[in-house]
């Protein structure tokens, strides 16, 4: 059954990895699927078409089929759980792989979420240099317990999982602004996924996408 | 096997069951799983013994045998795949309600953080008033897409699920702005949710933990 992903006609970052077609991308290389991409112009992101598709008319959605998907989180855990390579096929430390799923998308992101608005949406404001430091020290404070987790350890559970895929992709965000370079583990435990052959190919597609390049 | 949660000790909400130990509640009383419940205090989540459990020193955990979970996604995700009453039993059925658990944590619930970020940590800034109806003005974006899609069905896809479960737990937080007011049919969609008697169970067992009196 074709796999069928939607992703940015013109990504916001120019092809730097941070559109959330790129975490589909590296799950689907890491499971080994092939797919294909539709791109999506934002115009027709907000469009009937497309908003049936994805009710916040964003990018990715998913088609397999019948099924139709968004959300990054829901779309990387459905193509774990039916193919090998993303979670572990122990029961527990699957649903701790998940675990860190969710830590990513709901515990971690949303201070970065929170600092990205602060720069894009507010930088023009007269609180902007003021209030800015109060929302990195909030990022802060997540990666500071996530580091202290992280330990030494080459990833957050035992193996790579579906957890580190979405954590990495979550952190990788950060890189522009200089904050994640203040985390050494941090900074080296991104760095160790963005070495993984399957990250490599989905940021090449990525970009290719965005230069209008073949990939290598 | 026992199944353990933490939750706060004194919730910052007095109980009116915003903290997110409800959320874990809720879905155990849909499951029907009797479950125990262990309190924690401020300072005791900041301590090692609860950061083993937790790497971000929040609450609720889920600990059942030897699984130790946190996260409510993935604690109330790890449940609704265990048991009857939170997932549709068909393969795609399953995996759009499971899409609605990471839509109401990693999109809708976002722009939520920020609006109690702006309410609680900078209501004393100078640019406190002149922000908030930014702020605000995100989480209707949300809550106008979320509204489209809802249209006049009483759940987000076919019967009650998890789906449904987390994010009315989300657009609750919202109730006391009076936000979610602005939007009838969210605010319908939210008081049918808190209708349902596992809803109330789970209520007015967080509320007695905060009034120091026995559910009747």
């Amino acid at each position: 059954m074709t796999i069928t992903i939607t992703a940015f006609e013109r990504s916001p970052d120019g092809g730097k990895g941070l559109a959330r077609d790129t975490r589909v991308r590296w799950a689907l290389e890491e499971a080994g699927l092939p797919y294909e991409v539709r791109l999506v112009s934002f115009k027709a992101m907000k469009e009937s078409a497309h908003l049936a598709l994805h009710p916040f008319g964003q990018i990715p959605t998913y088609e397999e089929g019948g099924l139709v998907l968004f959300e990054t989180g829901s779309i990387v855990l459905h193509i774990a759980q039916h193919h090998a390579g993303l979670l572990p096929a122990e029961t527990q430390a699957r649903a701790r792989a998940i675990t860190w799923m969710f830590a990513a998308l709901n515990t971690v992101e949303p201070p970065i979420l929170e600092f990205a608005n602060a720069r894009l949406l507010e930088s023009d404001r007269p609180w902007s240099k003021e209030r800015l430091p109060l929302v990195v020290d909030r990022v802060r404070a997540r990666l500071k317990q996530l580091a202290a987790r992280l330990g030494d350890a080459g990833w957050l559970d035992g193996a790579f999982s579906a957890g580190d895929l979405m954590m990495v992709s979550v952190l990788l965000r950060l890189r522009p602004s200089g904050i994640l370079d203040e985390f050494p583990t941090l900074a080296a435990y991104v760095a160790r996924g963005e070495t993984r052959p399957a990250y490599r190919r989905a940021f090449a597609a990525q970009l290719a996408v965005n230069t209008g390049k073949a990939p290598d």
